[in-house]
Formats: C-alpha cells, sequence, structure tokens
C-alpha cells in the first residue's frame, strides 16, 4: 500500500476519529480506504469512505491497518497545511513521509480493533445546513446545559439547549436552509460533549446533513476529501426520563 | 427594552466590568444606558454612560437590568467582532440575538446590585495621552512591584514602579501629550492589578484622560462605542507609610 | 557602555542564553560584545560573538555585564519586534530604554557567573543546511525517543531518532544541503531536549552549520544580527551503554 494525501485531509479524518477512538483499522481495497469507529460507551459511531480520487496517488490492493491515531497527529504537527505526505506499509511498518522527514510506526494488530457495524436506521426528517451554522449552534449550547436538542420542522431547523435559567437556540426558517424534507415535526435530545467534539472537527466541508428521528440516533453526514469521501455519524440520543 | 449594538461594542463594555464585578446594574432610559459599579473591596469603581447613538438601535423606556456578565462573556465568545448583536427584555428574560442565534438568560434581581455613589472629587492635574502609551506604561511594571506611582508635572507625564533593585518608567514629555493641565507638580501611588486589569480591556479609544492629586484616587476617562459612550474610572491610593 | 539594537535581535540572542542559563556575563570591548555560558550540568556550551555592526549603534570600552536573563525576556514582552532597544550602563545599573519607557535593572556581579573556557575540538565532518530542515529534524523526534542521532556520509545528512517501535528521520541527500564535508561516514547521538530548546530559539539565520565527530560534542554554528553575530552551540554526546 502506498498513497499520497494532502496534509490537510489527513489531520481532518484523524481529528475526525480522535474524537471517538485512539486507534483505528484502516480498510484498503483497489477503489479506495474505508473506516468504522465506535467509542467505548458505544454511544456514537462514525464512518468514513474515500474514494481513491479523494488521494493524490492512490496504489493499493487489499489491506487491513491498525493505526494509533494518537501518533499521526503528533506527527503532522510540524507539518504545513500545504504539504503533501505519502503514506507507505511494508510488512508490519507504516511509514509517512513529509518531504525530507520519514516516521515509521509499527502497526496496531487490525484484528484487534472493533469494527462496528453500521445499522440501517430509516430517519423521517432531513434537512442540509452550512456547517458554519451547524457549529455556531452546538458551540452556543456550551455553558448551558450537558444536552442539546435537534428539531425539524416543515419550515425551519432548530438546535437548542435549555439550563435551570439560560436558554440557547440556532433558529434557521426554511429559506436559510439548503434543504429540508420533513412531512411531520420531530426532535431528539442528545449529548452535548459528543457533538462539541465533532464540531471542533469537521474542517473542510460546506454542508452538513442531518437526518433526524424522533428518540432516534441522529446520523450527520458531511464531505471530506474535497467532495471525493464521506463521513457519516451516528449519535444515540439521549432519553429523558418521565 | 430592545436594543442593537456592534458585539465589538458589547464587548468592550463586559470586559470593562468585569475587572471589578462579576454582575452589574444596567440603567437604561429614553436617552440611553448607563452602569455603576464598584468591587467588593470598595478600592475602585467604574461608570458607563452611554447615548443612545451609541447603540445601532435603541428602543426602551426607563428600565433596570441585573445581569451575569460571565453569561454574556460566554456567549459572545461564539460571534465574530463585526456581528451585531439584539438585545431585548421581555419579562423576566434577556434575550441576546447574534445572526439566527439567540441565548436567554434570566435576570438577576437588580435591586441586590449595589450601584455606588460616585464621589465629586475636585483634581488638580490633569492630563491626555494616548491609550497606547498608557497601556504601556502599566505593562511595564508588571514584575517589578505591586505598586505604580502616577506624576505629573508642568511639563511631563511619568508612570513609575519601583522594585527591590529594578525601576520601569514611562516618560511621557509634554510634546508627547495630547493636553497637560497642571500648575505645580503632583503625584500618587496606585495598585499596580486593577491597572493592569484596566489595561487588558481598553480596547477603541484612541485617547486616555487622567487626573490626578497627591494621595487621592485617580480618576481615568475614556471613549467607548466609537465617541458616544464614556467610561469614567476612580481608583483609591496606595498610601505609603512612613 | 551605551548601545542600540533592534528588539528582534536582543529577543533571539535572550531566547538562545535562556535555552542553557538564566543569569550570563555580557563581556564588551571596542568591537563588540561576546557572551559565553554553560548549563549547569555541563552538557551544553554557547558562544555569542556579535561584532560593533550587529548594533544599530555602539559606544563601548571594555565591560563586564552579569545580567537577569528572564528580566530583560520580560522587559521585552511589551516591545514590539520592529522596536528599537537602547541599553546603557550607568554605575552598577544596566538601563533598557524602548520608545518612553525605560527599564533599570541591578547588575549581578559578573564575577560570580561561570564562564567556560570553550574546548577547541577538531571535528572531521561538516554540514550545512537550511535552518528549517534543522528545526524539523529535531522536532520530528519529539515522543520518539529523549535522543536523536546526527549522522554525516560523503553523499547526505541525516538525524534520526529511534524509539521502541517508532523511528523518526530527517533525510537530506547531497543535493538538498548547501555543502557537505565528509571523508567518511560520522554519527553520534545526543539529548533531544537540549537541541529541542535550541531550535525553538533560532530564528533569524537562514542556514546552520553542524560540525560532527564520532562520540563528540557537536558543534553548531549560526549567524544572529543580520549575519553580523555569530553563535557556536556545542553539546557533549550521550554515549551508549553496549
Amino acid at each position: 500500500m502506498r498513497v499520497k494525501m494532502d496534509v490537510k485531509d489527513v489531520k481532518e479524518i484523524t481529528n475526525l476519529l480522535l474524537t471517538l477512538v485512539s486507534e483505528a483499522k484502516f480498510e484498503f481495497n483497489q477503489s479506495g480506504m474505508s473506516v468504522k469507529a465506535v467509542d467505548a460507551a458505544h454511544i456514537a459511531m462514525i464512518v468514513l469512505d474515500i474514494s481513491k480520487e479523494g488521494f493524490i496517488e492512490f496504489e493499493s490492493e487489499d489491506a487491513e491497518i491498525g493505526v494509533d491515531l494518537e501518533k499521526i497527529k503528533s506527527m503532522l504537527k510540524i507539518a504545513k497545511s500545504s504539504d503533501v505526505v505519502e503514506i507507505s506499509k511494508e510488512g508490519s511498518k507504516l511509514t509517512f513521509q513529509i518531504g525530507n522527514l520519514t516516521r515509521s510506526m509499527a502497526l496496531i494488530d487490525a484484528s484487534a480493533l472493533t469494527v462496528p457495524k453500521v445499522p440501517n436506521i430509516g430517519l423521517p426528517a432531513k434537512v442540509v445546513i452550512k456547517r458554519d451554522d451547524f457549529i455556531n449552534g452546538i458551540k452556543a449550547a456550551d455553558n448551558i446545559s450537558d444536552s442539546i436538542t435537534l428539531e425539524v420542522t416543515p419550515t425551519e431547523f432548530e438546535m437548542y439547549s435549555v439550563g435551570d435559567e439560560d436558554v440557547s437556540k440556532l433558529t434557521l426558517p426554511k429559506d436559510m436552509v439548503k434543504e429540508i424534507e420533513c412531512a411531520e415535526p420531530v426532535k431528539s435530545t442528545y449529548p452535548l460533549d459528543y457533538l462539541m467534539k465533532l464540531a471542533k472537527a469537521i474542517e473542510s466541508t460546506e454542508y452538513v446533513t442531518v437526518y433526524l428521528g424522533k428518540d432516534y440516533p441522529v446520523k450527520i453526514v458531511f464531505e471530506i476529501s474535497k467532495g471525493n469521501g464521506k463521513v457519516t455519524y451516528l449519535l444515540a440520543p439521549r432519553i429523558e426520563g418521565e
């Protein structure tokens, strides 16, 4: 396996996975790369699929590669966002090369890493919003509560958080979203800390698609690697007691 | 009450008040807004007066609003300096709106907040200097001593701090100040920590006016809200033992 | 003694010395300034020689000045890099003046400060590389190991660090270095923490010259003060047990 990718894209992939896990199994085949990960508490799941067009160079047969994500993050610190990194696997070593610098690391036993089965959930509502709106809606809930509610109606999308005395709310009427599909109003509440981490890791996509159902996991979908990759993030709802 | 203001100005007002208190009472009437606050140790006092021209929109009758300043600061973190915030009071709720984001907070009982009587002190010397000189003169005293002496003479203004072995000093001869009024030399010493906090919170004014008397409180006056607001800061002197 | 220098240069000199000591003796004579310092563990040594052309103004007779470097660093915090600082000695006081600000500090007894004898070491290999390559080669070793090996061969220069499972390496083939002089391959290993501090303090030079011998101290030479000053840094090797 030998691929080249923009440092910027490798950074975003690494940061996204690090919101849930510190090690991950990357699966390569001739047409691209895929990663699936679930956090230890089984509250959230992330799936990244990047076609070979998302790489600058791509040469791979089937391969499963277990990687320590913190090591990649540490290595990328000295790289510029405009750099290109070459990643190659030889035996049980993975080598990253950026310019004249190389870093080789031992692979992690891929068979020991949990790869979740991704459930196929039908969700009745869908909204496509700008990344910045999504991020601001989450960040606005900071210091208000430890959960945030997403709500889609036929005419608007809202993200809100209700504290003891304070309320934060992002309201996007129909004309402020790119797309909305919703037959009847639906809302669910989610743990804020997971979404806060996600908000800090999403960087390059222009839009975020949110699929929502009542007391169902939310499915958040967005692009990476200049549109040649897709991220699907699933987060379990927080069911409020009566 | 419903007003609109540049986020930049709301931030500066909040930061200035936070140098002394964490909660404050804002008094509105038809012509503008006023806040008075004194720190718990009664060493410093701040008065802000902003005419309605300092707002982008202003619509208010007489109102007293008790606010948790830390909450405002936290909310403004996600706003850009170029944003505009709309602030409105409905019942016992205060609502901040920035673009599509809203945040509502419970008002604090305004009657429980201390509003100081501002003393009318006649001070014999006056000097008008650039904000940057004022800030640098204070910051230069860091790590030297816990107090700083201000001195005005007919021909110059000085701020200096004397440590065990070190001395820091800002000297502004007459031609380096905008205005100086002083019949005979006068100086007083003040706690550095208060002025250091003030120096970090002053942002938009071009000049700072310092009124000084021997062993009297110093009165520091400067503009906010693009010249449509005035801040008066009074700080008690540190009387040195003999 | 009365000299003027760009704040940028004073900052770099101070940061370089602070990698090894907190106090230093500056020796002035009619033609320039010199400082020699060794760290408490006697593992590394630094020599700075700056000719009077490295100063904006230079007026000095023979003088030995003991200085607390942390105080200089603290004072420079409020200066802009584009500022000029005037440094003068009167009696046992050293005064720094930046614009209208002055800071006077008591000199440290220069006779109490250790000034190392600089050994004259003949080293067989020499390589001249870009500062950024040198810095990146060091930084890449972070989190890999606590030591780094430098190796020169007739055809390339390498810096590498070998951890339990990971390896970082900077490889500069002959055409990527400015100059290489090496009859036969030579390598030595050095403590990473010293080089990491050095890498953070080197700022203005374009190139770094590395002189290397097997299990000998490395000699690292580079310019400061726009080519009018020279820094020589000597670092003892870490001799690996058998």
